[in-house]
C-alpha cells in the first residue's frame, strides 16, 4: 500500500508540478474524485480537478510540491492519510514564495493504481 | 452507520457549541483523534483538541454550529465524510457573522460510539 502511494505522490511532485504534464492527474485522482481547495467550493470529478490545477499552477506559476506523508490509516479496501506539502510559487513579476499547507486525502484503488479520491488541505 | 454520525454531529451543535459543554466532545472525537484547523499546526490527541475547541468557541464568542452531510464514503470500520458547517460568532463589541467552512472527517467507531478521528476544514 504504501509503496503504491509514494509512487503517486511523486507523479504529483514531478510530473504535475515538475513537467506540467496534466495528463498524469489521471493516475493520481480516481475518475469521481472530490477536492476542497482552500477559498473555493468542492471540486467533482477529475476532469474538473484538472482545471483547477491547470489554473492554479499557472496562474501561480507553480515550480515545485514537495509531499510528506505524516500518519497513514488503514480504511478498507482505501487509506486515510494525513501530510504536509510545501509549494514554491513565482507569481509573474514577483520573488519566489512557499506555501505551506496540510492535507487529508482519503486513497481508494482504481484500476490497480492507489488514487487520491477525496482531497482535502489548508494552510 | 448514518444515524450514530448524525447523533455525534447533533451533540457538537448541542452540546458543544449550544451550551458550551465541552465534556461532550468526549462523545465526539476519539481518544487519539487529530484536528488540522486552517493557519494552525495538527492537533493531537482529545484534550489538546478539547482546549483547542474552549479556545475557539469563546474567544471568538460562537454562538451555534450548523453542520451538513454532503457524501459519506464507507471505509471498512469506518467512514469518510464530506460535510458543511455554518459557524455564528459574535466577538465583543461586535456584529454577528457567520463563517462557512467545509470539512472532511474520517469516521472511527470507539466504545460502541461513532467518532471523529480526523477532522480538517477550510474556509
Amino acid at each position: 500500500m504504501k509503496s503504491g502511494m509514494s509512487e503517486t505522490n511523486a507523479l504529483f511532485t514531478s510530473e504535475v508540478f515538475g513537467n506540467r504534464n496534466f495528463e498524469a492527474l489521471d493516475k493520481i485522482y480516481t475518475a469521481d474524485a472530490r477536492i476542497l481547495p482552500p477559498g473555493s467550493p468542492m471540486i467533482a470529478g477529475r476532469d474538473a480537478i484538472k482545471n483547477f490545477w491547470v489554473s492554479m499552477i499557472e496562474s501561480a506559476n507553480a515550480t515545485s510540491a514537495v509531499l510528506g506523508s505524516d500518519e497513514v490509516y488503514e480504511a478498507g479496501e482505501g487509506a486515510v492519510e494525513i501530510g504536509h506539502a510545501t509549494l514554491t510559487v513565482q507569481p509573474s513579476g514577483q520573488d519566489a514564495a512557499q506555501m505551506q499547507v496540510k492535507y487529508v486525502v482519503f486513497w481508494q484503488k482504481e484500476a490497480g493504481l492507489w488514487k487520491w479520491h477525496v482531497d482535502i488541505w489548508n494552510a
